[in-house]
């Protein structure tokens, strides 16, 4: 097996998509950041009263989605229809699950747009709480859905 | 406790660091991406014959550092005076293991910037090789150590 | 009556426009930098002979348009296809009055870009001769034409 | 007078400022969204229920302030210390006043900052509401305060 | 004739490009950096043992493509379907010579992506070699090819 | 001689300069655009009357050097205190020749933000003019003088 970003003389390069066919594609992909029971405390307490920590995240995750093919350099640029992110506040964790939605209407996948949501999101919500607690870690960041174009739909196995 | 990045209001914030020194800062963070041996198969002959997806992935984590106050809303602006990525093979997990070392000499810590070239580099590693694997995944994202300015040295425990 | 851009649960999140029509669409837009009769006439004067304040702002404001996506998080990414601007130094107001024109060929309207282009061109106006005046203002800024799509014509009652 | 902007042929140049003091320096700068009693009902509810518009338009404005060297051509890039931005319903605009404060510790003044928060944050108001009404104007873009360095302290006239 | 980009009073403009067809369209640009035969030696040297110049220049490239609308001011955003930059070292120059080419499936041209992706390539060799010698100059950046859309097939004579 | 932008392993990374002085720096850069005498005609008349090809350029030039650091992958992000570019029509080229000047008070030397802004600015005079002639070609791009820092001062011999 060869990889498709390295030509035969293996330089990389940004693949040739010209003659794909232009369809309706989605990707889903999920993170999460774990942390003490008393950090996710002070997310659950915020969203009443103190800030809203979960919807600073959304907002950066969303506008990470679009600046994907700026930060991954051999991703292709897309013209994104859709973006949307879930945040859940997960006591058994303990922590915060992230899953990003994305889709568009082109000629490659986004599964680096949603992979790339549900990983800024998630470092936001590490920066709004890290002055609280310095050893967060974020973890779980994977493909769960994708569909739409060539390579038909992939679902990941639920074991995660 | 209340967090930094909002005020009594609960209205999220750029906290205000004027009145803080500048001083060095530096600031490491670890990620890995996990996939299948044969995954890693490709990516350690490659490096060899067929393509470097690790030395792209450097070149992205290194970039990404530097938009870290463009991606995560709350960041401040900081003159980045360095940065290095390592990644690492590893049989055993198996993926590729990533370090990043961010430093400054500001007024606010890097840890989210350290943070960000982890992440963006894992991501980068994904895109790479998702052609041959789509169910990799992202974790163990944390900071192991930071240092300088007021709050003092801070370093992971070891077991990760 | 509830609000697109947020979902049953109160989130925002960029609306899926995957299902709409790819269609010629145009927006034009209005602003106006309000200064005292002798800042006006260093715009009028510098056009002939000490530097173009107006055709720096033109520029500014073009290259904005192009930045909307970047710049409003739930604004959808769109392959602008021609952007112009007017800047008309009006004696009565005093100052400068500003239309912005966008057109594409996609999925939803631009008028947040021909909104975004007449307030950056205008900010640019007010950074060049702001060694000359403090107290200039910016205002009137409003969409006055938007065609093409399903919610068809609009345009502003002439009264501003 | 002359403007700084333009060298004596009339060309324009981005200001030396390497001889200019590192001082402590803000600037305050405000702005408003017009509309109609119903569409701003629908922010005071929706605070409350549906979704957080002003929530959403703080964080664009935050995050625009770190822009403003890139969106406007003549504008140095400063290292931005603190940026916050208050909201405020008002019912006899009616609409949404927005201020804006912005620090820095840095060679030139912040004003372009601050206005280019106030700015940005109410073109994303506009965004989230322009489905309910197209007839809202953006005005009042002004700055209100100013200090720091060596042109002294601004205060804007009361009267708006 | 008449330029343009440029409207009958003599403003500039992004030309409206809405009436175009959407074709398939390539550009080949190149360029080359000219140096001392040893520091040209430290670059093919690099390749097997030091660090991979070349690697690193071909990712700017790409990246660079990428931004190309952001730099040009009245260049329009595209969805560039492929990027790839050859580089290669010659004796005779002495130096490297670069070839980029750039595909799209749009309503306009795609050269000056191809002419930005080798400028920038060209300026990261210049970067990574400076400290070795100050004296590199970077020239010959040209159109070679370009093809599709209404205008025909362009070639470059080959004298260069 | 092994360069400094790898590590011992070959490893590509941002340069440690923490420890390097912050001082006044300076460099310079030149490039031009080669074009045939009648497209140079187009643009020395159309600086009276259809259109300023050299006022766009400068200011995408000015533009580009805050830039830098985003297209070149190892630069470091400086805060520039200055950006001037003189365009000058030569009948004898026949063509534009550019020099950008750029300064910064850091702990790095700006000679990559002085070829950015040259190279940029170039560029945007190709895309100006690039329906009247598609053989122009850019070149001479170096550095002509660089000040301040450790290394001391660097001119370019003038045989160019």
């Amino acid at each position: 097996m060869t990889l498709t970003h390295f030509d035969a003389e293996g330089h990389a390069h940004m693949v040739d998509v010209s003659d794909k066919a232009v369809t309706d594609r989605i990707a889903v992909a999920e993170s999460f950041v774990r942390m003490r029971p008393e950090t996710l405390a002070l997310v659950t307490e915020g969203r009443a009263r103190k800030g809203d920590v979960l919807g600073v995240a959304r907002i950066a995750g969303i506008m990470a989605a679009k600046k994907t093919s700026d930060l991954i350099p051999l991703c292709h640029p897309l013209p994104i229809t859709k973006v949307s992110i879930d945040l859940v506040p997960d006591e058994r964790l303990p922590g915060v699950r992230i899953t990003a939605t994305v889709r568009t209407t082109g000629q490659t996948g986004v599964e680096m747009e949603a992979l790339t949501a549900a990983s800024v999101c998630a470092l936001t919500v590490y920066d709004m709480l890290k002055a609280a607690e310095k050893s967060m870690d974020i973890g779980g960041l994977r493909v769960v859905l994708k569909d739409g174009g060539k390579s038909g739909r992939y679902e990941a196995s639920s074991e995660g």
